[in-house]
């Protein structure tokens, strides 16, 4: 009755060669859409990245979408970087009761599942990229989301800022596409 | 760069003493309120349990909260036995592109995470024990959640059913309280 979640090797080398302070949003999200993108050329999942990140930019945690690999659909980015980043602070609240800001960092705005899944994690931030409807566009389904998910997560104390590199974000997802790669979405099946 | 979510090990003792079909959903329900129960009284997680069930009633995986044991806010019951269930079955699509019905048995209703993960899944049924008022009435906050949630599952072609056993459920969560559980919530701290 257990389950190993294994990121990809790849994410250890890439994070080797990068710096290990990332001072701005935009530093930080160039990282999360690299991690997306090294993840398409690599062909260990979706075109999805995020990480955790402390209030001086260093990172906790990456995550990279691994759901058809670890044939598990909770493994999207955000969930893999979440977990990750708890067990490298060894606790499941990330901001440590309140005294710690830390950040989330995804290249596409959460899905219903992730959107729900923040609030739990203990992150005081998220920055995004691409938007949702951007996923959508491409034939990703981001789940049923309350209209309002930016409010909602401002009304609990979470920050949310939006479009940080949309547009290269937005060319992950595009690339994506354009090696073939699946477009599953939450009905089970692939999209139209 | 891996997490092994790891589920107690009295879940396979008491599996090992209990039937192998489970013919009527409130069998599958009595199932995992007993799990939910065990948790608390075994003190390895919040006054949550969930399944997986096939269309003949065999438990395909159960799962109980064990977020703190874990370090990892993500894995309430249904996480768990979502995980659990696809790792069993080897594909992320429990339903396996709609070939098979499988169903997602609850002893509280969905918080907004888990109600997102819901779709990603591949169930086909959702059933439910107590409310998600019950859970807020005792202190747990189950997050911003769509008011129309089961609405939006029945629209993705997953059916709900709601308050199977919900008095048995709802003593589970009072058990809980009585016990002295920690009530932690969605802002990261204690309930107040």
């Amino acid at each position: 009755m257990h389950l190993t979640i294994k990121a990809p090797d790849w994410i250890a080398e890439l994070l080797a060669r990068s710096p290990k302070v990332f001072q701005t949003p935009e530093d930080r999200m160039r990282l999360v859409i690299e991690l997306a993108r090294e993840n398409v050329t690599r062909q260990t999942g979706g075109p999805f990245g995020a990480g955790v990140f402390d209030a001086d930019g260093r990172l906790v945690a990456a995550g990279v979408n691994i759901v058809a690999r670890s044939n598990c659909s909770i493994l999207h980015a955000e969930m893999v970087a979440i977990a990750l980043a708890q067990k490298n602070l060894g606790r499941y609240d990330i901001s440590d009761n309140g005294k710690s800001d830390y950040e989330l960092v995804a290249s596409t705005e959460p899905c219903a599942m992730c959107f729900g899944a923040i609030p739990w994690s203990g992150v005081t931030q998220l920055v995004c990229g691409a938007r949702d409807e951007d996923a959508r566009r491409i034939g990703f389904d981001e789940g049923p989301k309350l209209p309002n998910w930016p409010e909602a997560l401002e009304e609990r104390g979470i920050q949310v800022s939006r479009d940080v590199l949309r547009q290269e974000a937005v060319d992950v997802l595009e690339y994506y596409v354009k090696t073939g790669g699946t477009i599953y979405n939450a009905r089970g099946g692939q999209a139209e």
